[in-house]
């Protein structure tokens, strides 16, 4: 009988371990699912190259109207993250544009704002070519204060 | 007689302002022509696209290789400020990198240290192509965490 008894408090034992780590587990499961975390969050990331041409005789008034909406967006969307804008050296009416949003309801929402509509009529006459490019993020290195 | 040594006290009066004006003003001049301002600093970042074409086969490899070597640069190089390295969705191994230094000087150092050069060597059988493109900042919006 003592045999008896002993095994059926291990497997009691057992039993309540069992039912222990598989809420644990159950639990980091979810965790992971269904966290808004960091490397969840890059992984939804739109990022886009924007290859633009423009009239070398409105290329100032283009400048400055993709630099306010760039300013506009970034300050009042939350989910409009990053823009670069550079011109070549060479020819400074080919500019390119590396675009980041947190995700591509992000960027559905931010073609519908004021801004980026008044951005795009504004520039409509000035613009001769635009290609957009989807991309993936290899990887990103930057000084702290950059 | 009263009134000459008043015009008198007077010239001596302006003369001394004008001694001031004179240095504050040169004090300035000289703060504006030689400070590290912010300004300053960003007029002479040098700022470039880099076009690479990667083997295909060969398209993991290169990008551990490359994340290495942007990694190293802007933790051990004061000059080196950021990168951003994507790859077309449509063509993984179109890569394009945004680079910024702080200055020619800082990208001629760059390519000199060993991280940068073992970079090169580790990809030099990878890469089918090579366009590097000399660009000027037409400006940059983030958000504060980006």
């Amino acid at each position: 009988m003592r045999s008896i008894t002993a095994n059926y408090r291990t497997m009691n034992t057992m039993k309540k371990y069992f039912n222990y780590w598989f809420y644990v587990i159950l639990a980091a499961m979810a965790a992971i699912l269904f966290s808004p975390g960091q490397a969840d969050a890059q992984d939804h990331r739109m990022i886009r190259l924007a290859k633009i041409t423009v009239d070398p005789a409105q290329l100032e008034q283009y400048n400055a109207a993709l630099k306010e909406q760039m300013t506009t967006a970034v300050k009042v969307e939350p989910g409009v993250l990053t823009y670069y804008a550079v011109a070549d050296k060479a020819n400074p009416a080919h500019i390119t544009i590396l675009e980041i949003y947190a995700d591509t309801a992000a960027y559905k929402a931010h073609i519908l704002t004021p801004h980026f509509k008044k951005y795009k009529a504004t520039v409509q006459n000035m613009v001769k070519s635009l290609e957009l490019v989807d991309v993936n993020l290899i990887g990103a290195a930057k000084k702290p204060d950059m």
